[in-house]
């Protein structure tokens, strides 16, 4: 957004934005690329499965993805990565490992998944870079003892 | 939420909280608690404009807030924070002020306003307990030299 200064809420940042991926669209294409490492294919259903959402949602929301030039659609309803798909989705996938892999140490914990979800949509790329050397520091520093979550 | 595990996607996520106080909510008191800290008293006008809202969206969140129990109302229109309201708004400004000194250490930057806003709502106590610790950790090891935003 154009940084016009001063606080908004969530919902002025998000009004602001002219993004070409929403949260929404990030969510599902991070899933097609995250299925297809470990399958030859990917169909609406195990898409929806996989992001406990209906079909029906999920649908909807890869029919954006395909409209925004990341996914077309191959016979038998299969999805494929376009290009632009591959090089986004290699970012979100880097990006979701990057805060994962942080919070993890940070927390003393072996799943953040949940913060990681809610976040990676928010922070921007020097974030993530400077997240990934830092977390590189703390392992060979081990300047940082970290609390745990309580149980 | 109930951990069941596996992905979700952000809305999933919202859908499956059932928080006391929503991101709008926590926007709102905490800015009323950070206009109180510099005045002695706080009105919805000022609450908007400090916030690039309209008077009735800020009014509309405010009575939420009301209705939760952590404002209310004096004569003037003034608004009045509850006991619970100033425990709650304590802890919104430290989380804001922990997110914001890491952010700016980590990213070299002197502001981190609009990550910080987006963020803030989505990391759990314990995560700023270790963040608070960790940026303390950053400045005394020195460990860290981190890269600056482009410009």
């Amino acid at each position: 957004m154009e940084s016009s200064g001063g606080f908004y809420t969530l919902k002025g940042y998000s009004r602001n934005e002219n993004e070409k991926l929403t949260s929404s669209m990030e969510d599902y294409l991070e899933m097609i690329c995250r299925l297809l490492q470990g399958n030859e294919v990917v169909r609406i259903s195990e898409l929806a499965g996989s992001l406990h959402v209906k079909p029906p949602s999920a649908s909807k929301m890869v029919n954006n993805l395909k409209d925004a030039g990341y996914i077309e659609f191959k016979k038998y309803g299969y999805i494929v990565v376009t290009e632009k798909g591959q090089e986004a989705g290699r970012y979100l996938l880097h990006r979701h490992k990057v805060l994962h892999d942080f919070l993890c140490l940070l927390n003393h914990s072996e799943n953040e998944l949940e913060q990681v979800e809610k976040i990676e949509h928010f922070i921007d790329k020097t974030t993530v870079d400077n997240l990934e050397l830092l977390t590189e520091k703390m392992r060979e520093a081990s300047v940082f003892r970290p609390r745990s979550h309580p149980d």
